[in-house]
């Protein structure tokens, strides 16, 4: 009788103390979020004067139109910006290789979203300026850590984004004009591997941190085509992965919802499973 | 003995079902993801020439580079887009109105995603253009729901956004300039209400559906200077919520990270626990 009495007792306390803490107008903790006990990780670059585009397209501009006190008493800022779609950390929408594909506002929010894994092709990308990740490495990848799963979000990691934002390591060349896109040198994706994934694995998006899905010697924009004429988005300038895992990383990329865009900026985090 | 054999002979068919399964190259499903058993709602509006913006700030133009075939056989799109920060669906970090307010790429991302709840105030605000959400609002939600979790996102429906993108009737003016502002009536946050939730309240961010989070009418936007000062953001102009339930959503607000930004564009999406 003792011990059916005691655990009443807790219970009785418990509750007692959910009514005085009630009383007390102390509000209760957040229900639990579906990301504890993980950490979140940008995987953004600011958007900046010093932010790299393609040789050829607009810069971005930030325009102040006031930091200052007002007259009426009050601190007040704002700014204008501009810039074209493709530079910076952005997305390349299906449209913008293919003719028929979606524009940015388009794609469903959940096509951006969901579980990640990380090929690291670092030392290759080290090693050779112009590398192009291949079929190869991602049976390399498989052989490590299984087959690509279904509606995964694959990233590529060259280690580029360390070298950002200087342009004579990161793009290959300082210049601006048509006349430096022959000097671009930065890794990319295999025409090949693009095939593969698309005939023989079923991603949601692909992303990778340099400027461009096609390495920088690329003239035909292959590995763009084949991807973007399946509806699966680019992310490009993708911000430092090196702590992300090789799998269990979730992936939130959400555009700015530009109407009939080509692209956009991308704001793209990553949350990872366990501490700091 | 026989009881014994049968499990082991149902796993080893298992195992051997898993092996022909690779043999095939069968990719496996993505591993479970934390917003499984709920769908997605994008709260957020498209930029394109009929957002609005304040009557005084710079409205999003997009100008077009290309959206033709290439010479060389490959259909190209890409454009340029420009706007003030402050118009569409977007942010205000706090240095808009608080001078030692963070810009919007130092907001931490996790301040902008979490567990929200939606006050609605729509019967108010459609009977009174001019609306202000006051502490009894807060105090009959919390009522119904209990007291506002620490660290929530608050947001605020007014039923404005069924109104979007109609300038006359959501911001109760269609004309521009300095002198459309004095002419601005859509509801908002009364500064009460906002010095409320700065002290007796712990809350992440707050948001609304109209196009600022003092009501068209203020001149000394209280609420902003009140929330912005404490290092909370507003995320105004935000789409529809009518699917929202009032407790049990998860926002996801991820912003162009603008450098030293005051502002700018904003994705914002809800989860919603449940099917369609």
């Amino acid at each position: 009788m003792k011990a059916l009495l005691f655990p009443l007792g807790l219970l009785g306390l418990i509750a007692l103390g959910r009514l005085l803490s009630l009383a007390e107008a102390e509000p209760p903790a957040a229900s639990t979020s579906p990301f504890a006990g993980g950490r979140w990780i940008d995987l953004t670059h600011e958007f900046a004067a010093d932010t790299l585009y393609w040789p050829t397209a607009q810069r971005f501009q930030l325009e102040v139109e006031s930091r200052a006190m007002t007259p009426k008493g009050y601190f007040y800022a704002a700014n204008r910006y501009r810039a074209s779609e493709h530079g910076g950390t952005h997305i390349d929408a299906p449209i913008h290789f293919a003719e028929k594909g979606k524009t940015v506002d388009q794609l469903p929010v959940d096509q951006l979203m969901g579980p990640a894994v990380v090929v690291d092709v670092s030392a290759q990308a080290a090693a050779d300026a112009d590398y192009q990740v291949n079929v190869a490495d991602f049976e390399a990848w498989e052989k490590a850590h299984g087959l690509l799963p279904q509606g995964i979000i694959v990233l590529l990691r060259t280690g580029y984004a360390k070298r950002w934002p200087d342009p004579k390591t990161y793009l290959g060349t300082e210049q601006r004009g048509a006349e430096a896109v022959p000097q671009l040198h930065f890794p990319g994706l295999h025409p090949d591997a693009a095939r593969w994934l698309v005939a023989q694995r079923s991603i949601k998006a692909i992303g990778l941190d340099t400027a461009s899905i096609d390495r920088g010697q690329s003239s035909l924009f292959e590995s763009h085509r084949i991807l973007l004429e399946q509806n699966i988005p680019a992310f490009e300038n993708v911000g430092d992965m090196s702590l992300l895992p090789a799998t269990g990383a979730h992936i939130i990329a959400l555009p700015m919802k530009i109407k009939e865009g080509s692209g956009g900026p991308l704001r793209i985090v990553a949350w990872v499973p366990g501490a700091l």
